[in-house]
Formats: structure tokens, C-alpha cells, sequence
């Protein structure tokens, strides 16, 4: 249910195969592969750009597409999560995709169903196709992960997609680094990590790729920070900032932005960011994670 | 629009089809026998179980299927009931499957509308789909329905599933048991039921099925009866309570249930429930409530 | 982004290809001309009718239709429309159907965006896909649009749907006349239509056809009008006023109607009224404006 589950040989394979996955995206042609499956997006947490992304991949495979509007259903009148499960599971899918605010919500459901479940981000623990989708992007444009140095900047205490990174380039032995005030930075890091910094200008020196992270300003503002106006000024990333990093240095964030708190608009725009491939590749790695996921399911039966 | 108008023959037919989808649907093949038809679920009222049943079946069907969400919609514009019929009507569908809360009100729309409509719950009228199910369920199960003991027990007063059954299961020769407080049983209720019970255990004995039903905790809990806690005291489906049912009698729920209120967990996932086995029979007789309607269509231009 | 754009010579091919249209989808057959495009319907405003309408319109062609409920997304993150363009985009659709509430909002997004946009509402701006069934309802009764009175009676200062019909009737050489109180009459509307009327039963004198508008009772009323009560005293479609238009004049409203407000129910369900074969035909100009423009992009690639 996570990126910690799966050895750098899977993680190659899985981006070997949504790299496979872009020219069907790009001229929008469609695979049989899933024809006749199920697929069951239950989002627990709204999320358009994840959720329009895997109904997206799961159509171009040619799999039937379901939208569960979990808000509006029988977990609001007071159902069990693990009824909801079993419930989804009586009707034979093929495949569930996940969204679920509280960490472990998607690994328990899985072991309730008989059918693939996909992660599509579990409160502050994973958010796997996120990690995927984000080093196929950077080895699109570095030609690998190993030995690079990636910056990670902004919430990494509430995040899952700083998390997933994490545990996937440490795997994939690139150098990590998290740069975070001290109050947005988790208890433990420096063993996720290989460095930590506060100082922004420190952290982005040298760095091959930086990530800044959404500020959850509903959580996070005023109680942890001082104000937006203050992050911003040593947070947020500007083409100051980003001079410190290497020249080439690509610019990611996983959506969606905040412009102006934690990046500038025109370093959100500029020549360095690849924020919009990162979606376009989001494509792609789903459509590679459910086409093996269920290749598999396959396999087994 | 309901159980009533169907009878015994029309049942056993709806049945038998059902029997004959489960293979189809387990196997997560598709038939063709839709396709090119278009299904409308116009819910007025939540429900993912049903509604995802429902689009499920369509689709293994290969109909083509819209969901139709009518709280966001221009119902809250203070369109009536008849001109959203009129509207979807004039889209031209073949079928539209509806959820209302009012009794009576899928009745009134399939009077507007030139194509089939399938009730999927209106008000506490009737939940034919649920009625049929259960009993495709019991008959899977005992071989038969007619002679068979079963006890429905709970919130009678407001349910459209105990409606819908009571009338199945008379029409069928079972012999039908109502359980409840007096408070929560509705008038004229001994025309519907060959028995009726205040005392659970006594209701229990000698039942072949034990059919619970949610409490509609939002509107009874407070009003009618003490407390949640006395409820589960007296009509809570506990294993003490249940040994007063025959050995091999089958424990069922609509769902969603509310675990500790109506039943016990440990009866819910323990041997004798049927519980997700009826969310699974569901979408077979959903599949073949839709070919039939669809079919008879035909049949008619 | 409107019907502002579009020439008479380009009017008329759309409602010609609209009229091609309605015996597919009557049969409810489909076409395969969209097959393996994708459609986001990306609604910012909620509307069954109109969404609807283009989902079932898109399925009849064929194409993969994916709905965005965008109240329930990242735009209530704080997200820009232009970041949402840049998003979608990057998933590679064929076509994005937009209403947004905010006049130019379609506009602004279709700048960003690599593929077909599709006008479904926008602000008080222009509705262009209501304006083309209506005049393809209208040439359908009457045979032509040129010369013919067609007066639009409400809330003019509001709709878009009034103002779209005023360019393309206007285009095409019909006489418009428009039909308010001073309150409900934007500046500057004796240069859109050919004659104002603040009397309804003198506007109405010679028309052969009667557009209701829908009242916005929430923003008009009280502050505007007097009330609702006054308002259908002067200004709601009775068989009393609609007998100073021509006898044969047709009755039409965009939906959804409030009934005793800006017309009486009779009138609407009346011999006149052409009100749910607007509905009909707003199909098959969306399969016409979509099989349009995905063609058009056909050609440049």
C-alpha cells in the first residue's frame, strides 16, 4: 500500500512501464488491456486532479470506471469503513483506487477485498503514484535517480508526498534533503532524509530537482507560522531562492498550488518547472500501476 | 412501480433471471444485450450501495449509464418532479432508475416518461430490487420460499424494505413475522404479516430467516424509543437472542448496518450471515430487472 | 467562445448538422465519429439539464465523457482557473465542455488549453449551445428564422440565455424585440435587439414566437420587483397575454421553469408550447458542435 513496499527493481519496472504508457496517452489511443474490468474510484477526500487522473487511465485501458462520492453515501450514515469494503468487494470489482484521509485506512481495506487496491493517498503516511509519477518526470529529464540531489521544501511534516519521495529516491539512492521551519519538519527525519535544513538557500544548494510542497494554510497558518507573508519571504520559492540551486535545476509541485505562498507564479511558470508534465506523466504511471496491478490479479487466478 | 404489481410468476421469472446473471457477473464478463441503450440513475436521495449496484449492472449489461446528481441539480432550483421528468424524457433514454423520498413519487415520474423506470426506493412505499435480492438470496440458500419462517425485525413503521418483502413473501406462501416495538410498527400491519411480535426472542423461534433492518437512528432514536442502548437491549441481534431462531437460520441486513445498534458485529461477520452475499445478489437482479424492462421494450415498438 | 464568433453561413451549417443529428439519436443509436476522444465536462455551476445533455450527446458519439464536479475540487483549494486549464490539459483531452460563473471565464480557459473548448454557459455572457437549439426548435416549426418577431420576455439584464439568442437572431436577420421592466433591461439593449417593450401584451402583438426567461427569483426579486406576485401580473405568460401574440406563435423557455412565476402552467403544457422539444434538440446541437469542432481539430493535426 505504499512506495516502503516495493524494491528498486519494482520501482524501475513500474516507470519503465508508464514511460512505455506516454505515446498511447499522448495521441490518445486506447489499450484493451483492462477491457471488462472493473475499476472503483473511492475518494474519501476530494481530489479532482487524482481522481480525474486515474478515470482517465483507466479508460484509455479500456476498463468500465466507477465514481464513488464517498461524501454523499452510506459512510455518512455512520457505516464502517470495512462494511464499505465488503460491500464494494460483494460486487466484484476488479480494481478499487483509494483516497482516504487517515494513514493505514487503505492498507486495512485491502485486506478486507479480494480485488486490487490502488493507493491514491492515505492521510500523512503515503501517496505512492505521486512518487512514481514524480521520478519518471525527473529521470525524463536527468536520464536517472541515483546520485542526484533533490530538495524537498514546505510541509514535510503533514505531507504524504513528501513522504512516498522520500522513501522512494532514498531506495533508488538519490541524496534527499527536506528544508522545512522547525515546526513543519516530523519528529524522526533525519532518518528519512540524508540532510535537513531550515535555511532555504543552504538546502537548494547544488540541488538537481526542487519539490516544493502545498502549504495546508488551513492547518498549518497561524498556528505554525507566523503568517503567509512570512513563509513566503523564507519559504517560498523565487527566482532568488532558486539561483542558489543548480543552474539547471527542474522546478516540481504535486498540485494544487498556492501561488504566491510557497512559489512565485513566475518561477511556477518559468523555464525551469516541469509542473505540468508531472501531470501529464500522472497519466501514465496510473495507467502503468492498474495495467500491472491487474496483469497480476491475472496471473494468480 | 413496486412488488405489488407482480405476480408470483412474474417474481419466480425475475428470480430465475437473476440466478442466471450470477455467473456472468462473478466472472466479470459482460453481456451485450444493452448496448446502445442509455440508463439514467436519478437519485433524489443518496445511496452509494444502491446507486453503484444499479450502475454496475447497466454496465455489465453494456448500457451505457449517467448518474444524476439531483440535491446539486435544478430540483434545488424549484424545478417539479414532472418537469425533471419531462426534461430527461425528452433525452431520449431507455430506462431511468429512481430514488425518491416521497411515496408515490416514481410512480408519478413513469407516468411522464416514455422509456422504462425502475424503482430504486421511494419513500416508505416500496424497494422492489431489495425484496427481490433478499429473496433470491433465501432461495439460494433453503431451495424454496414458500413455507419458510421468516422474522423481519425492527424499524417497520418507516421501512420500504420491510414493505416490499412483506409483500414478496406473502405473495410467495412464507410465512411472514414482524418484530418491533409498538412504536415503530405501522398501522394495518397485521394485514401484511401472517405474525406479529413485541417480544424478539418469542418472534425468533422457529424462524428459517432473520431479516434486521436499520434504525433510522436520525429520526427514531429519542422520539420513540428510549435510548439506543435499550434498543440494542431488546432488538439487538446478539448470538443470545438468535439461538431462538432455527439452527440453520440466515441472518440478513439491507445495509448499511449500524454495527452494536441493530446487531451485534459478531453476528454480523459470523457464520450464519448472508449479509455481503445479498449486496452480490443484488446487482444480479438489478442486471436482470434492467434486461427484462429493456426487453419487454423491445418488444413493444 | 459564443455565438459572437460565428458568421450566418456558420450558424446555419451547425443547425444543419444538428438536424442530421436527431434520427440517430431518436433511434438511440450511436456514431462512432468520437470514438477515443475524451470529453471533460468541467461545470462550475451546476446544471443537470445542461450537463446532461452534452454527456448524453458525447456517448451517442462515441467519446469517453468524464464529469467534474468542481465545487467539490481543487478551485475550493484556492486553485486558479488557469491552473485547472493547465491540468486538465495536461491529461490530454479532445474536448473541454465549460460553464463557469463568471462572463469570459470560457474564454480565458480556452486560451490555455490545447484542445477543443465547448461554451456551456458562462457568467451573463453567452450561452451559445441554447441559442442554437432554439433557433434549430424555432426553423424546425416555422421553416426559417429571417423575418420572423421573436420576442424575449424577462429577465433580460441577467441572461445569457437572451443575449445569445439576441447575436444569433439578430445574425440571421430575425426581428427580436425584448420585454421587461426598466429593472430586469441591461444598458445599451436597443443596440442588440430591435425593439423594447415594457408592456408585454403590446411587445407580444405580432410575434410568432414568445421566449420565457426564467426568473432569477433570488436575485431579482425584492430588490428589483415588487414581488413575485406583481411580477406575474405584468410579466408571466398567461393565455390572456399569449393571445395578443400571433395564433400559431410558439411558446419556448429555457429551463427549469418555475411555474406561476414567469409562466402558467396551462401555457407551458399547452398546444404552443415547443418547451420539452427544446430539450430534444439541445441534444443534437451539442452532438453537432462537438462532431464539429473535434473534426476541425482533426484537420489541423
Amino acid at each position: 500500500m505504499g512506495i516502503a513496499q516495493l524494491n528498486p527493481v519494482e520501482i524501475i519496472d513500474l516507470i519503465d512501464r508508464a514511460e512505455a504508457m506516454i505515446p498511447i496517452s499522448r495521441q490518445q489511443k486506447t489499450l484493451p488491456n483492462l477491457a471488462g474490468k472493473t475499476q472503483i474510484n473511492l475518494f474519501f477526500e476530494n481530489s479532482t486532479r487524482t481522481q480525474a487522473s486515474f478515470e482517465i487511465a483507466g479508460k484509455r485501458l479500456g476498463a468500465t470506471v466507477m465514481n464513488m462520492a464517498v461524501n454523499t453515501s452510506s459512510v455518512a450514515k455512520g457505516e464502517t469503513l470495512v462494511d464499505t469494503a465488503a460491500t464494494l468487494n460483494a460486487m466484484q470489482p476488479d480494481a478499487i483506487v483509494v483516497r482516504h484521509g487517515s494513514s493505514g485506512a487503505v492498507e486495512l481495506l485491502s485486506q478486507k477485498v479480494g480485488c486490487a487496491v490502488v493507493n491514491a493517498g492515505d492521510g500523512a503516511h503515503e501517496h505512492p503514484t505521486q512518487a512514481l509519477l514524480d521520478a519518471l518526470t525527473i529521470r525524463r529529464h536527468k536520464g536517472r535517480l541515483n546520485g542526484l540531489t533533490i530538495a524537498i521544501c514546505g510541509d514535510i511534516a503533514n505531507s504524504r508526498v513528501a513522504r512516498s519521495n522520500l522513501i522512494l529516491l532514498g531506495a533508488m539512492q538519490a541524496r534527499t534533503r527536506v528544508i522545512a521551519p522547525k515546526s513543519l519538519l516530523p519528529r524522526g527525519v533525519e532518518q528519512m532524509a540524508s540532510e535537513v535544513f531550515t535555511d532555504m538557500r543552504e538546502g537548494l544548494r547544488g540541488a538537481d530537482v526542487v519539490m516544493m510542497l502545498r502549504l495546508q494554510n488551513e492547518r498549518a497558518s497561524g498556528k505554525l507560522i507566523p503568517s503567509v507573508r512570512e513563509y513566503y519571504r523564507f519559504y517560498g520559492l523565487d527566482a532568488e531562492k532558486l539561483a542558489h540551486a543548480n543552474a539547471d535545476a527542474l522546478v516540481m509541485h504535486p498540485g494544487p498550488m498556492n501561488r504566491g505562498v510557497e512559489i512565485d507564479p513566475a518561477v511556477a511558470d518559468g523555464p525551469q518547472s516541469v509542473i505540468t508534465e508531472q501531470v501529464e506523466m500522472g497519466v501514465a504511471v496510473r495507467m502503468a500501476v492498474l495495467d500491472a496491478l491487474l496483469d497480476k490479479e491475472g496471473e494468480d487466478a
